[in-house]
């Protein structure tokens, strides 16, 4: 008799040609006169969900792009899980990079490239074929799912809060999982546990109310660029570490398990050196670079200026200058309160007589950090183990995936951050692919975990 | 018997036609569409000249706009003193802040309002004034006189230096004069004795081949706005010193003597404050703001830039960052040992792995200083106090006069900073004017001053 794995191994070629469809659609978000192209990425995606056994599958309007829905809720007394991805994809720009047209998906050496192979169009295909095969082979799941793609991940997800907020209905689960994530590599299976929230400010310094001529007031009054970059140099010590008071507070520190799993990452730091293009790594005392990218915040100038910037001089002493800067945070740290610390080391170092005026960032994100002891975390292994084999990497980001905090504070529920794309398959860059090894294997890695977690049942919600 | 003094009060009435005429020619010499006016107002000054009684007055071509020269030489046995002035003025944006049109002079209570009024048409004319009274007069000069007169001082004086190289035969003397100077008020007559040099440089400072992702690389990579803020920071100390190891080893302190004559500056230290829109002075332990500007060299950044400086944020790690400096320099300093220095500052505060390039500015300004003891010192001191009365102020400036140090350097001579525009006449900006009394008393001085310098015959050369 035909089961999940039978199902899914016999419908490769229309599971490829799916995603072939999928990627001809133009759907990039961020620029409007692709509007239409997203709304017919959002009505072939329910199309497939519907015929995939989804129930009550809708294309909800929002102030953006639309919202997927679709849901199976059979599964009396198992879980509720809440699958997560989008449909929408970067855009292409610089064109004459790509070796074949980025939406006339070309296969090569076993990968399809084009663009939104890797984020995420194939993942979220990965999702809808793995529940796909219980439906028609078992004609039921072993759990409810609910399944919501949005089409605005690459413009901030800016509708997603408020719907999720509205919609609390349709997103009731246990657990969650996004599909938005990665693989390190085919022998070395990834679940991806920890993403760094964000905060950030613009900072403008004053110190007159015209830039000033340097003859005249040379060396008796404060420049903003002198301030700015004393208030710069003061964020940091000698050792890469940061000085704002209470910075490190709520910094949770790795355990020793921790510490194995991330010299367990399979990049040496020579070659990760050597692909940035530095000539050296820093890192604060007691930490590797790698551990330092996964275990601890950071604080970065991303611009910073004043004065003049043309050809030549011009002997002003500047009075504004600007400076951009960002944090990204680990677990348990707060966007929220880290602009409050940075604004009183600010209030703290700026001298008399100059003023320094705050604008914290719109866009904040809290870090995310999948409990290890958690049921589904130990599902989510197993479902990797059991296809993949060999022991699963816990992996860490320095990067900011703002779903994983936002399901987690909305829903209270965890979520699982699984994918099948490969940690380098030009997401975002030109000649975007997908291994298709990956393709096949995440359909067959979610399959089984609606089976691992079906068998949980209780005991799947955080306490928040 | 008519004499320069009664000459000079006779012609009120033409000098003052003089000077509308003169004001009337747009001489903007940073403008090219204004070429030909520039040419004009040389052929008007040149025809003055003439009419003035000088010799050999000549309209001399450069690589840039001509230099007016004129002499009279038949003062036997009695020094020579070269006159330097410009006759090219500033743009006159902003147009919409002038009362009167900028080359439309208009008399208002005393002062005459047009671009060039104070800066320096008003001041080449009393030079000439000065010398036409004496030869109308006594049928000679009781010193002999070389004129040189300028069409680039407002853009550098770009073809100076070679003309003057050039032009020795035109240019020996004992002593010279600028007149490009100004007066505190008409009951504190001002001699300019000091005024800074000038060196700059612009660092660049790249720490890695691109802009690096701030999720992928933060914490483990040197940023170049963290590493460009360190180094500005480290080139002053928290009592607003500059720490460039050497900055001050060649600074000549005051005396009692140059203190006691910088604290008769009748500028109240509030006031000061007031007029640049500042909150708070700051200056060096040891010395007030006054003193500050008098005495002490300073150091500048002008211009600061790195990273993302649009809307909103983006969470790079800047690889380059760009800094422009400017020093200003007091006796005995030279710029090019500062540039050294700053040099070697820079390598030694560069931290590992980083690359800082450093681009000295084309255009450096020796200080000047006029020694107190020197004859021409006391000469020009008796002709201010002679014409009006008082103790003269000895002043110095925070800013650059090229010309001083060029003067001193090319001819080996010291050079009298006497000019009769009033310190706050409005030079460079909109609504500029001359106080006319200012324009009387200057003809005065200068004619006065022919006479003083020349009883002095020998003992004006300096040692070079």
């Amino acid at each position: 008799m035909e089961n999940w794995k039978s199902f899914l191994e016999a419908s490769q070629e229309s599971f490829l040609a799916d995603l072939i469809d999928f990627l001809r659609i133009p759907s990039i978000s961020t620029q409007p006169e692709y509007q239409a192209e997203v709304k017919r990425a959002a009505e072939w995606l329910a199309t497939r969900m519907e015929s995939a056994g989804l129930e009550h599958v809708e294309v909800l309007a929002t102030d953006g792009h639309p919202i997927v829905y679709g849901e199976w809720l059979h599964a009396e007394n198992a879980p509720t899980l809440l699958l997560y991805g989008h449909y929408d994809v970067q855009p292409v720009d610089p064109l004459e990079l790509w070796t074949t047209p980025p939406f006339a998906p070309d296969l090569r050496e076993g990968r399809l490239f084009a663009r939104g192979a890797s984020d995420m169009k194939g993942n979220v295909l990965v999702m809808i074929h793995a529940l796909e095969a219980h439906l028609r082979t078992a004609g039921s799941l072993p759990i409810n799912l609910r399944v919501v793609i949005e089409g605005e991940e690459e413009i901030g997800s800016r509708s997603l809060p408020k719907w999720l907020a509205e919609n609390r209905d349709k997103i009731a689960c246990d657990i969650a999982a996004s599909a938005d994530s990665a693989q390190l590599a085919l022998q070395i299976p990834t679940l991806i546990v920890g993403a760094k929230g964000m905060c950030g400010l613009q900072m403008d310094v004053k110190t007159a109310e015209t830039d000033l001529h340097s003859g005249l007031a040379g060396g008796v009054v404060h420049n903003a660029l002198h301030v700015a970059s004393q208030i710069v140099a003061s964020m940091h010590d000698e050792f890469h570490r940061v000085t704002v008071a209470g910075f490190y507070d709520d910094v949770s520190l790795p355990t020793p398990d921790e510490r194995a799993m991330c010299a367990r990452m399979p990049l040496r730091e020579d070659d990760f050196r050597k692909s940035i293009g530095v000539n050296e790594l820093i890192s604060e005392p007691g930490f590797t670079p790698m551990e330092s990218t996964w275990f601890r915040p950071t604080l970065e100038v991303n611009g910073m200026w004043g004065g003049f910037q043309g050809e030549g001089t011009k002997t002003i002493i500047p009075c504004v200058a600007h400076v951009k800067i960002t944090c990204r945070l680990v677990a348990n740290q707060q966007p929220a309160k880290i602009i409050e610390l940075l604004k009183a080391h600010l209030a703290r170092v700026t001298p008399s007589g100059v003023e320094v005026h705050v604008t914290p960032l719109f866009d904040m994100a809290d870090p995310y950090l999948l409990p290890e002891d958690h049921p589904a975390t130990k599902a989510a292994d197993a479902a990797l183990q059991d296809v993949m084999g060999g022991h699963p990497m816990h992996m860490r980001m320095g990067a900011t995936v703002p779903i994983l905090g936002m399901l987690k504070e909305l829903l209270g529920v965890e979520v699982l951050s699984l994918g099948f794309s490969g940690i380098r398959d030009g997401m975002h860059a030109p000649n975007e692919s997908l291994d298709l090894s990956f393709y096949r294997l995440g359909a067959h890695v979610y399959a089984r975990l609606f089976e691992t977690l079906a068998t949980l049942r209780g005991g799947l919600h955080s306490s928040v």
